[in-house]
């Protein structure tokens, strides 16, 4: 099997959840797997100095309208949640976590937690939460609650998006195919393109 | 016939040049002719509080990369000009010019223009290099030098610009289809989904 994707995410992307919910049959049609990154687009907004998208006058009604649109595009359930955007510490440390202990239920882990936020309106934001949907997906709940508040995890989600942004990583979904960056949910028909003829 | 696809563009976005290159053959299969609209972005920055992609940390490298990248995909020929981005007062307003004494030639001009730019590396900021331009797609050369500097015709791009701002558009391209807004190149699908369900 070749190389997996990396598919580098931020809990609080809606483009991001579109994405996760289209690449692993986009990386099975190629005979890849994927390798699951959650990453904080807050770290990321200090240092490019950039905001939340939403946040940006006149690009803002412009997102939350193409936002919907994209999900129904794609074919994925979206409702945007009342509260938006999050802080996404606590699921991502979560996946961190589990990734270590049993990388094989990490889509699974990631999915629900994602479809939890943008699906049914959950504050994954709140590590109660975010447990509690781990907990669903059949990870143990209060190990998954320890593991947000766990020095060794936080530091490991820390060097993971320290890592990401050093080489390159800005935006989400970002993924990366044998070397090769695409940045956005608009640029899978790029990496379907890019898998099936070896680059172009 | 149904409305045009009105497409809002600067000449300076490599986005926008590839979908100029596109947007005509997608339009005419669904019986649409294209409002082309030149626009300056640097007003947009100015009222989004934004900058060129190319100078934007992190995004800058990535954007290089995915500019050539997205041309390829797209099979238009395209070379990263050395002076980039520029200003795009000039071709702007002999197009403004143009449209409003020949629309029907206001495409081959647009093409040319953009072509002169992102082929050729000409420097179409220059009134003279935009002036050549127009003269070669038969506009009379002496009459687009002048309406550079024409004052009805730069108030007429400033008002042009002021009522896109106005009505939301903020980036290249813009495209707006019986109202319903797609920012950039990688939104063509969706128009074209778009345009064959009238809507979804």
């Amino acid at each position: 099997m070749s190389a997996p994707i990396v598919f580098h995410f931020d809990f609080s992307s809606p483009y991001g959840y579109i994405g996760s919910e289209k690449i692993e049959a986009l990386a099975a049609r190629h005979g890849r797997g994927v390798d699951w990154r959650p990453m904080l687009l807050g770290a990321v907004f200090k240092v490019a100095g950039t905001a939340p998208l939403t946040s940006v006058p006149l690009k803002g009604d412009y997102s939350r309208r193409d936002i919907v649109r994209s999900a129904r595009f794609h074919g994925v359930p979206l409702r945007m949640p009342s509260k938006f955007p999050i802080a996404t510490q606590a699921p991502a440390r979560i996946v961190v976590w589990q990734r270590g202990r049993d990388a094989g239920t990490t889509p699974r882990l990631v999915k629900a937690l994602y479809r939890a936020y943008f699906v049914d309106g959950r504050d994954i934001s709140d590590p109660e939460v975010a447990a509690d949907v781990a907990g669903e997906t059949g990870v143990e709940r209060a190990a998954a609650r320890a593991a947000i508040d766990d020095p060794v995890v936080k530091d490991a989600l820390k060097r993971d998006v320290d890592a990401a942004i050093a080489a390159g990583v800005f935006g989400s979904p970002y993924i990366i195919v044998d070397g090769e960056p695409f940045w956005g949910v608009d640029r899978l028909d790029q990496v379907a393109a890019w898998l099936e003829r070896g680059g172009f």
